[in-house]
């Protein structure tokens, strides 16, 4: 990195530190309907800080929800272009009583800005924004084109934000997307996040007879919805754990030797895990690590089950009905739509008799990710993590499902790499969320010099 | 039976039906606290109608609850002596807007007495007295020696009563009892109820994780509770809905071949016992009739079965816990502490990995009870049905859990003959419940009856 960004990011930062201030006390809370109005302001505040930063053709894209705040820089013909993702919104900061200063009232404290949204994700945000613009305003360019797409509804699933993926194809056109919602093991242990389990779910409900009827009376004659509830879903697994629905794994990426090598890097405190977890022993799928089974792995989990009387003492019944609520974690290249098919066969091949067994299939479809470890993207990040950090980063998967890396895969055919400086020790959506000055003065640098990495890629 | 029997009870039968409207009147709901005092009411009006049959000794015998209405005929030596059973206390009258006539003020129409109690127990019970009454008014003596039982809390389960068949056990020995709280399939079809099921129950819970935790950072990696708790349910029956419990079947008398040829005579009709559950099918152990299956097998039901989210929607989680209520209808000689201990080492087993399994033993134990078909009863029953209806009378088992057969069996070493002339269609717990006059007289003849075959047995 040229010393002169260095020198501009230095010179500026109490300027940086106040922005910063400014965004986070704005109470852009996209859950709460009361805060709609903060939630535009926010939208304002941030196109007209894209606008500062030297970004054009600056707009906020309209959408069913919040608006996407959209800018470009297109002048690096030849090169690729980044499609840069964040959010304005934020959490909302109950129990507000719980926080040391104002959530919205942002306060420093032993370098640390506290405030929500502080480090999810305006911080983050807004140091990519100062990265780029460092660059700018002291290479006069930038090494490659950028897109900006920053949405206002994150943080409740993105339920309209993400369909303008598929209807601005042209105008978020690009070769890789550099997601700024990332975060690291912690504070000097930078990760390179390379999946995202998607997600697909059923609703089962085995019907007996019409009612609740006297287990004297009626017992043994009738199947019990609640002892064929268990043994359908008992079907599910086999005793190790493993699923049994036929064809559930069919198409699984395998986790590949030199994956497992790097992911086997990532710490991992076996009891450390246990311990917080509160339970006497890990358990899942034989032959893969705690990591793998919760990054690299499909789950099929019964999430509620239920049937019959539940109040204190006894009620000698056979219950008209039992229920399951039943989701899966998805791992690449599982279709959720197909896993839902899969899961009813199932059902169906497994439907005890003399009881009635209906599916609904659940809505809230969502696809797996998984960035190749090939993938060019992949050494740029890394390479520099290596130039901020000089160490090699870690490499971790997530469990957990976050529709936009997936949707950009799917509607514009980009990978994304996902690039951040927040650490877990900072109480995102918790009371007393805070982000490290000196995080947000690495990211700065961090996001021009990745962006130097990704100038030099001739093929994504 | 002498016609100076059948005189008396014509030309009193004015005088019988009012004593009957009388005895319904009183709204003797043990269930009710606000009804104590007419539950109290009853116990006098029984015991001065006891003294009024003829009967010596007549007292009120002090529980922890209502009081046991006793009295005795014992002037028979050489001869059997009988104990008789009936209860005085009825069920709420709830819903009272069903009733097309007030629940106590009881009415005559069609020749039925509508009423709360008038079939159970009230009509039966005051129609055996009365039998016993004109034996005496006409004979000047009893066949046999007579005891009585008449309790006050049969609906509420006898929580005081029956104990003190234990502390009573002279004043209440006898050779057999007379349950007059018996049942027939329909008029002029005359039963033989031989069994009773048992009960002894536990609740089970699995414990994972210390709270609900995400089924997307969490799924995979530990032991979902509810999957747990399906396979370790499951595992009480095997497919075809045989009990697996090691053990449980032990002590099971079996059904023998004469047992089988006679309660397969009892009127069933499969299609209609399908139609009235709104079931596909009836399902149970392989090699016995729906009869035999209610009767006289003994079952393992999940009346309960929760854990996780049961709302609305979706909520991703792997939960904290699972819950099973289990109970199980016990056959004769199945013993309900012994079976709780073989539930236990199953569940131990059983349990499965990852998880923490507990088992809470249910209180409410109750003894299965069986009336042996040899035994001499079975015959003055059947006489004394075969000369009243001129008929064959069923041969019935009851899939229920009737605690009084079992406890005399127990206590006092006696068996019951359960012997009443209400039909199942009387509306019993239910809004307009009746009693057939017809019925009720029939009922005057046959304790009577029952009593001179009785007579003639040298050895219960």
């Amino acid at each position: 990195m040229g010393s002169s960004r260095v020198a501009y990011l230095e010179s500026n930062q109490p300027r940086f530190l106040e922005e910063l201030c400014e965004f986070v006390s704005i109470p852009s809370v996209s859950a709460l309907p009361e805060h709609a109005g903060d939630v535009e302001t926010a939208a304002d505040w941030l196109a007209a800080r894209v606008e500062g930063a030297g970004f054009e053709n600056v707009a906020q894209l309209p959408t069913g929800g919040t608006p996407v705040v959209y800018g470009d820089w297109l002048h690096a013909p030849g090169r690729p272009t980044v499609l840069l993702y964040g959010h304005y919104d934020v959490q909302p900061a109950d129990p507000v009583e719980a926080w040391d200063s104002p959530p919205f009232a942002p306060e420093v404290r032993d370098g640390r800005l506290y405030g929500r949204g502080a480090s999810d994700n305006k911080g983050n945000l807004l140091a990519a924004l100062i990265g780029l613009e460092a660059v700018l305003q002291t290479d006069g360019s930038l090494p490659v084109n950028v897109r900006l797409f920053l949405e206002g509804e994150e943080e409740i699933g993105s339920p309209f934000s993400l369909s303008l993926l598929a209807t601005e194809k042209e105008r978020l056109a690009a070769d890789i997307c550099v997601n700024a919602d990332g975060i690291q093991y912690g504070v000097g242990k930078p990760t390179i996040l390379g999946s995202f389990r998607g997600m697909a779910g059923i609703e089962i409900t085995v019907r007996g007879p019409s009612s609740d009827v006297h287990s004297g009376i009626f017992g043994g004659t009738i199947h019990n919805p609640l002892h064929a509830m268990a043994r359908l879903v008992a079907s599910f697994h086999d005793a190790d754990g493993r699923i049994a629905v036929e064809g559930f794994y069919d198409d699984v990426v395998p986790v590949g030797d030199e994956d497992r090598e790097r992911l086997g890097r990532a710490p991992f405190d076996e009891q450390e895990y246990i311990a917080g977890l509160d339970v006497d022993a890990i358990f899942g799928e034989a032959g893969y690590t705690t990591n793998e089974r919760a990054w690299r792995r499909p789950t099929l989990e019964l999430n509620g089950l239920w049937g019959g009387f539940q109040g204190e003492g006894s009620k000698t019944i056979v219950p008209s009905e039992a229920h399951a609520k039943v989701s899966c974690r998805l791992v690449a290249n599982q279709d959720p739509g197909r896993i839902q098919e899969l899961l009813e066969a199932h059902v169906r091949r497994h439907a005890p008799p003399g009881v009635r067994v209906s599916v609904t299939r659940k809505r809230g479809l969502a696809n797996p990710y998984l960035l190749p470890l090939d993938h060019p993207g992949v050494e740029a990040m890394a390479d520099s993590y290596r130039e901020i950090y000089g160490r090699e980063p870690f490499y971790i998967g997530s469990g957990g499902t976050i529709p936009v890396t997936a949707a950009m895969l799917e509607e514009l055919g980009i990978y994304s790499l996902v690039f951040g400086f927040c650490t877990r020790d900072e109480q995102i959506h918790a009371p007393n969320e805070f982000f490290r000055l000196s995080s947000f003065a690495t990211a700065q640098k961090a996001f021009g010099t990745l962006l130097d990495k990704l100038a030099g890629i001739k093929a994504f």
